[in-house]
C-alpha cells in the first residue's frame, strides 16, 4: 500500500520530505506519477482534480492538507464510503489571530492612513477608534475562531460571536443559528469572518447580511472566498452599509488583475497568507492517521461530511 | 488658590471641561492668562515655557499632563522645592500596547509590501516572520512595558526586557544595568523602546546599540524622539544593522518637512499617536491629588526627581 500526494498548485518537496525523514519506509507517490492505482489506500490533498480520486479503488482515507475540507468536497464524483481528515494543529490558530488582530488594530489604529500622510509628508495627528467603543463580531467559533476571541479579549477588545450551535468561550457572547444572526450582526463595528464553507454558508457575507449591521462597519474575509458575494460588498462600501474591508481570501485566486477589489482605497488585499500550514506540525499528523488506517485503529479529525467541517 | 493649565501646544478645552463638570467650584486659570500669580498653588502642564513656572511663588506641585516628566524637568528655571507628579492609568497601557502589537504585527506579516503589491496588482505570497523564530526586546519595564511585554508572550512571542533595576514580570526573561545591556541586545531581533527620557537614557539608541542587535533587527520607538540619535539610524539602516523601523517620536515635531525619515522606504511614520491622554481617566488623578495637596494629605504618583520618572 501507499500514500498517495496529489495537491497540483503546491510547492510539496519540503512536505514530502519531511514524510520521507518521519518515516523512511513510507511508501510515498506524488501524482500525476502513481503507478498502480490499486496500491494507494490514502490520499494527502489540496485541491485535487474533480474525478479523480475515483480512479483509487483501495481508497480509505482523504486527508485535507489544511483545515478545511471544502476543496475536496467540491468534488461530485468523490469516491463512496471513503473517510475524510483534516489538520488540526495549534501553529495554525496562532498564525491566523496575529493576522485577524493586525487587520483589527490596521483598521482602528488608521496606520493605512498614516502610511498616505507620510507620502505626502503630512504631520496629522488623527481620533482614532477606541477598544471600548467597538465591539467585534466573529462567525465561525471553531478552533481558529475561539483562538482570536480569545486574543482579542485579552487586548481590550469586547467579542461576539455567532456559530451554527452554542458554543462557551469565557467572555464572549455567542449567538447560535439563523434566527439569532440578525440581532448577531446589529451589534458587531467590525465582523471576522472565520466559518468553514458549506453549503450553509457560501455566500453568507451578501448584501442582506451588510445592511443588518451597525453604520460603517468593517469586514474581515480570512476563511474563504466563496463565504462573500463580491458585488455585494462594493455596492455596500459605495452606500457606507461598510467602510471598509481587509480580504485575504477570494471567488477566484490568485485576483485576476482586472478585479475592481485591487483599486478599491479601502479595501486591503492579502494573497491568501492569513494561516499558514507548517509542516513541522501537520506531518507527524498525517503519518499518524495513516498508521492509524493501516492498524485499524480510529482516525484522527475525521470530517462529518453531512455539516462539512 | 487655583489650579494653573499650562499646556500651549494642546487643544485643552476638553479637558478643562471635564474638570469643570468634576468640580464646579475648582478655579482654573489657563495660560497666559492667570491673574494673581500668587493665586496659583497647582499647575498642570505639557511643555511649558521654560523659566514660566518660577512666577508662581506659591506653587507646590506640578502636574504632568502625561507618563513622562521630560518636559518639565527640560526647564533649567523650575521653582525649588515643588513636588512633581505624573498620570498612571490603564487606558495609557492599553492604547500604547496596542500600537506596540500592531507595530510588530505589520512588520512580522508584511502588511506594508502587501500595500505595495496592491499598487501594482501583483499576487505575490511571501514567507513571513514567524513569532517563534522571533525575540522581542523590550527596553523599559515600567507600566507601560511591562503591559506591552504580558500581551506580546500572550501572542506567542519571546519577550526579554531591559531596566535600570530588575524588574519580575512572568515569562520575561529580565536584564538589569548598564552592565548587562550587550547582552540584552545581541538577543532582541525587534528592540521596543519605552523607557523614560532621563539624562542616563537620552541618546540611548544610538550606532553602539544598533551594532548590538543580531543583523537585520527591527527598531520600534515610542517613547521620546531624543531617546534616537536620528543620525545613526539612517546609518544602520544603510549598513544592514536594522532592517527597518516603526517611529511614533521624534527630535522635532511635528517632523520637519525636509526631514530625511520621510522618504526612507523602510521607516514607518506616525505622528505622536502611539499613547494617548484620557481626559474620562486623567482628570479625576489631578483633581484628587489637587484635593490632597489642599488638605495635606501626601501626593499620588509623585516623581522623583533625581531618577527622573
Amino acid at each position: 500500500m501507499a500514500l498517495l500526494v496529489i495537491a497540483p498548485d503546491l510547492e510539496m518537496t519540503p512536505f514530502v520530505e519531511q514524510l520521507h525523514t518521519l518515516d523512511p519506509e513510507l511508501e510515498i507517490r506524488i501524482w500525476p506519477e502513481f503507478g498502480n492505482a490499486d496500491d494507494i489506500e490514502f490520499a494527502l490533498t489540496w485541491y485535487h482534480p474533480p474525478g479523480e480520486l475515483k480512479k483509487f479503488i483501495n481508497l480509505k482515507c482523504i486527508a485535507s492538507f489544511g483545515a478545511g475540507v471544502d476543496h475536496i468536497l467540491r468534488d461530485p464524483n468523490l469516491p463512496p464510503g471513503v473517510l475524510l481528515t483534516r489538520v488540526v494543529e495549534s501553529s495554525m490558530p496562532q498564525f491566523m489571530s496575529e493576522y485577524v488582530i493586525l487587520a483589527v488594530l490596521n483598521y482602528c489604529r488608521q496606520f493605512d492612513i498614516y502610511k498616505e500622510d507620510k507620502i505626502n509628508k503630512q504631520w496629522q495627528p488623527r481620533i482614532p477608534l477606541l477598544a471600548r467603543d467597538i465591539r467585534i463580531g466573529i462567525m465561525g467559533l471553531g478552533q481558529l475562531g475561539a483562538d482570536a476571541a480569545t486574543k482579542l479579549i485579552q487586548l481590550g477588545f469586547e467579542v461576539i460571536g455567532w456559530s451554527r450551535t452554542p458554543k462557551t468561550i469565557s467572555g464572549v457572547l455567542s449567538f447560535a443559528g439563523d434566527d439569532a444572526l440578525a440581532n448577531f450582526l446589529s451589534q458587531a463595528n467590525i465582523l471576522i469572518c472565520l466559518l468553514p464553507l458549506t453549503s450553509a454558508t457560501k455566500g453568507i457575507l451578501n448584501r442582506n447580511t451588510f445592511e443588518k449591521l451597525p453604520a460603517g462597519a468593517y469586514l474581515i474575509n480570512v476563511a474563504r472566498g466563496e463565504h462573500l458575494i463580491e458585488k455585494d460588498l462594493l455596492d455596500a462600501l459605495k452606500s457606507g452599509y461598510l467602510s471598509g474591508a481587509c480580504l485575504d481570501v477570494f471567488n477566484v485566486e490568485p485576483l485576476p488583475e482586472d478585479h475592481p477589489f485591487w483599486n478599491h482605497p479601502n479595501i486591503m488585499i492579502t494573497p491568501h497568507i492569513s494561516s499558514l500550514t507548517d509542516p513541522k506540525a501537520v506531518m507527524p499528523q498525517i503519518l499518524e492517521n495513516y498508521h492509524r488506517m493501516k492498524s485499524g485503529k480510529p482516525l484522527l479529525h475525521v470530517v462529518d461530511v453531512e455539516r462539512g467541517y
